[in-house]
């Protein structure tokens, strides 16, 4: 070891080059010693993880050292009621902020006392959308034109890169000089992104040969991968997604320990008037936290919890109590590649019936969007609840003091 | 163990409840045991964790059942020219995306060999605001209008809740009856949502005592946690950064193998103009994916990976060559509490000089800001060169053809 | 006289029944008189206008006093290359604000002394979206999904309303148990509020049919009609126009008396990265001033000038100078219906070739559209320049002193 | 005449140099007939002006033609119970637009029948941001940090410039090398635009020799003038206002046949859920229409609609009826300056006891605020009864129907 660790100090050798010379294991053990001395820290936390090191480090991490370990707790179960994901569920968190699973495990007992979230998925669709630059805004036109004319050329190329991925649809989008192509396709069980940009690369290439634009860049923020951006919160990106409850007073009243019409006022105040008044792109309690907890347990790409954090919650008053509802214009999620095939995030997935590809292709991804929006709308009512409760309680104290 | 299984089927026993009953440890294994049971999904990965068990119950989550593992690497050696941090430092990064690590370690590399990225903090508060209902505008008015000249009688409430936190100010904002009070504090070492909600109760009863308003969530939204919002990204919340690099000619052309007239134009036509015509607040290219990765890795919220993705990442054209930096408006980070003290994440911190409390206090949280905000100067450096460069060996092809 | 005043005092009459006992010219001395009276403020230049009182107290505005006068300049020649709009312009500015005309006339020399601004529209149609309450997300989606499978029948409704408006398009969105339903028309020369709120109130009553689905609001804000919206921005509402020219560095430096680089400089900092920085949906120097100016003078509908302020300005930098353009998504006009009747604006509409019904319908307005479009391009470029001027001097002035 | 023309003709006389030759009366009718004789288009109409020339041409345009007239109409009385603003006003509309006036007219009456809108200003300032060029993010930082302790400097330069404004404070913001600092001043009874501009150019000049950073523009769009942008929702710019009325059943089933439960729903499915699913920055129903009518009668800036579109209106249901608002955060208004001189326009001021510099300054221009604010909630509650009566009439068809 002493060996690779002096040639890594004196630069002959590099860390990232380990793997070419020692089998995985070996690698990781030896880069970790080297920070180790570099840093002088010792980690042999982090050196103690058992999962698949060969997998790992050819598919989801370069210059590994080892792994962090983030605690999983269950919430459930929940009982949801999709086109895809139907039956009582439990889910998986995965997160170090204490009172995480607790909350969502008490919006799943409400909503499963109410008899089930009803789930429903809008529209379905992953996009990359490249930039390029053109000569003026004449050869801009006739760019965006040469592509919304040419769909089955698009198609064509487009396809020619992928066997499961089927493409949807090319949308045009002009700035001055600058035509941004956003390519949408159905990427069935894999959240896609890898599977749009190969795609893209090629109709990219294309556009480029027929129309004499130059393709600036593979990504041209219009995508939008991974930043708040109004278009996939009209639009959608990933899946689009919406889940319901309706609650009656005396759930309300047992569980929450409030009422509709606090809770109305919490959800109008806070969630509506509240976000409004922010300038913010998300009108919700705490959506990005059960996103987050789900996609670190289930192998997602945590950057994506920017995505998730978009959605909207409602409160509408029915008779005899409130039907309260999440709707997230943009979850982008998969079940196959990424980390989905670590074996702790693996097991995530199959816990709840979706790891791998579906049958037909697409249906596993989709029950997984289905679960994952129950799972949101749950920790809305924990949270509204509890807010809504604290509000009514000190009320009540209010009262009693007067 | 079966006893227990049982009596968590007919559900004499609550999930949550085994903890009252059993250690720990033995609590984890029956209710994955339970879990498997449910689900009919063995979870043997998950089980296989070594985090001390006792305190990530007591702290961390609840219904645990395991651990997920997500691989580390390293990238590095990254130069940092801070106020707090200063030095080279190795960048854990936990993620399952492939490529993410080389692609920061390829920025590293770059800024390093640049002399390193300066990075200064802006300002630093963490925020809650709660949100009161008044009877009407003029009510709303009053309201407001204590707030703003009883400053010592909320600084007093507020401290008094805290050991540590520092009241830095209130503001507020009226939307028709409701009035939101946005209290902002220095949190020193701590991301601080914590301590600032609970002082944020005391001074909301203060409020709602003195004004007769009342309090109807304790947060209005317009604190804003883990929702992208215009009021963060314009005012600040948690840490705000800015990191900068000076990238000569020969540098660009060398290790990212393209120059800078097309560094501008990537920047200009994606990052700059793509955003704005997405109607984006986030204007750069993956610095939710640098975020996520260090964040997961030491401990962070990862939820506030939201906050991380509003970056603007700008290019200056300078005298032989570009000046490139990153301004991350919204970055919460702590270096104690929350999943700092998980003993992975906990060397991850340590790997960089930053566990625990800083002396004097705040500074390690500070100078672990100034880390990240470096951190995703290298991604942005990175992949603005990989798309760059793509950009102009396709065009240095396409001359070639003609 | 008297005896109405003594009426409308006592409130026996009220003050918008006077053109139903008066002829109009009558009814508006009465009422002004009255005004006179009540606001002890004689009104004598406000009465003082010529425009024909009949058609406007029937088609424009109720409780009429009188008019104001607003001073109109006239901006140009500025020479249009449009697919509708082709030669030199003079752009009539009606305005209050010293200094509009002359930055947009100093625009204008410039554009066209460098040959004449290109100008291409890139979308058109105007939407109304009604929203429909439905009773869970599953009728949501139900509602939606007859919306998209019944183009026909709502075609045959929509279109069952209008002589000259031709439907485009329906898209759904929900939120929830709230379902929006874009509805998107050609309307030819009309602006076309009118014809589409008319045609959705018959698809709405369809929709409602059909589905169980309650019509609640035949707007639903995601028109969305004067209020700055995303949605408008990311996929345009009326027309998305965009202007550009190439301007050589002697230009630049003849008429602007600065160059290339500043004006570069100037609209990365301010309109680029500035107003990033300020989470605006506006990436222009004044946009709004222009539109207003010619909206006013045209009698196109003010509040529009909203969606106006909306446009994206760039510079690229070209071989020999630059390439300035600017683009707006959402730029609501119309020649025929409206203020356009009126004869002062009438009149300003004549000057441009546009007024009444184009050959074929909706040349006219879609050449009026063009030119605004051109004449935002001017203001731009006046006002970058006069903004890189004042550097520039500063500049030189600050090496003088040196 | 036809010597000037002929000079116009060929080139030898400039169309703004009219002036210098002819008096303001002449020159204006040579340039209309040049315009009339260019385009050819009889302008009869826009030549029938009776404002006075002289201080037109000097202040409010340039090129002039003539003008064109805009119908105005009143509704009223409007009962305001504001701090600067108190009895029944009668509120001119100046719009081409149909309905406009008679749906005002109806609010008005709501309004008054129910007692008068309370109305409050809550934040007044005028702001500007000019932005500033550094080095690098360590010189950006020095930048701000010595205009954050430079007040009484930065007070001393900007005051030096005006008479009559106030500076009130300085915030920096910074985003990579560029610095903004936003400069915010009491302007009192003018809008304050020029006021603040000249004040800006004054402290940055004093900026740019104290820190060696380069005054780039001193507009860098943080100000953010007439484009829509988060900062001024969120912070205010001119004027921020809010005003409120409470509304009884009675009331609401009188004056606009419908209901409480009715108007709440149309209030939250369109103006809060509507518009949080478009990503819009307006959460009201037609702001911008009485913002524009008002505005343009009293001479205020056009363009500044924009601005008046950001309103949020909200309904609260409470005992026996709801409790309406409506939040203006940002709207600039003046009473002095601008149009506020030009004949008609001040006479439509002088109609609402607001002509003119107040006593003490400010005054009057906060008058006017609070009735512009108690307009635009005239014209909510009309509005939205419009449509909640539709909804509640199909309804009652439907009913009859079943």
């Amino acid at each position: 070891m002493d060996e690779y660790i002096e040639r890594l100090k004196d630069g002959s050798l590099k860390l990232y080059a380990l793997e070419r010379e020692l089998p995985p294991e070996e690698a990781v053990r030896v880069r970790r010693a080297f920070i180790e001395g570099e840093t002088g820290t010792p980690l042999p936390a982090i050196g103690s993880f058992t999962i698949g090191i060969d997998r790992v480090v050819k598919r989801n991490i370069e210059n590994m050292i080892g792994a962090v370990q983030v605690p999983v707790g269950v919430a459930g179960p929940l009982m949801v009621h999709g086109e895809y994901a139907s039956g009582p569920y439990y889910i998986p968190l995965a997160t170090t902020e204490g009172a995480l699973v607790a909350s969502v495990n008490r919006g799943c007992s409400l909503i499963t006392r109410a008899g089930g979230a009803d789930v429903r998925i809008m529209r379905d669709g992953m996009t990359r959308a490249p930039v390029f630059a053109t000569r003026d805004i004449i050869h801009a036109k006739e760019t965006a034109d040469w592509v919304e004319t040419h769909t089955a050329e698009i198609r064509e190329a487009a396809e020619s890169t992928t066997k499961h991925g089927e493409f949807l649809k090319a949308t045009t989008y002009i700035a001055g000089t600058s035509v941004f192509v956003r390519l949408e396709f159905d990427t069935k069980d894999a959240m896609g992104m890898n599977m749009v940009t190969i795609a893209s690369q090629k109709v990219g290439e294309l556009i480029e040969r027929e129309t004499g634009a130059r393709l600036v860049s593979l990504s041209g923020n219009m995508c939008t991968d991974k930043k708040p951006a109004a278009i996939n919160l009209v639009q959608g990106r990933g899946k689009t997604v919406v889940a319901g409850v309706r609650l009656s007073e005396t759930l309300i009243a047992d569980l929450l320990k409030t009422d509709a019409e606090t809770l109305l006022e919490v959800n109008y105040r806070k969630n509506l008037v509240g976000s409004a008044r922010a300038a913010s792109f998300g009108f919700n309690a705490q959506a990005a936290n059960v996103v987050a907890g789900i996609f670190i347990a289930c192998g997602q790409d945590a950057a994506h919890v920017v995505e998730g954090s978009t959605a909207i919650t409602t409160v509408d008053r029915v008779e005899g109590g409130v039907y309260v509802s999440v709707s997230i214009p943009s979850l982008p999620v998969g079940t196959v590649g990424g980390g989905t095939g670590v074996e702790t995030q693996h097991e995530c997935l199959a816990m709840l019936g979706v790891a791998g590809g579906g049958d037909p292709p697409g249906a596993n991804a989709k029950a997984f969007g289905e679960i994952v929006a129950a799972a949101v709308l749950a920790g809305e009512l924990s949270l509204l609840g509890a807010l809504a409760a604290q509000h009514l309680a000190r009320a009540h104290q209010n009262l009693g003091r007067g």
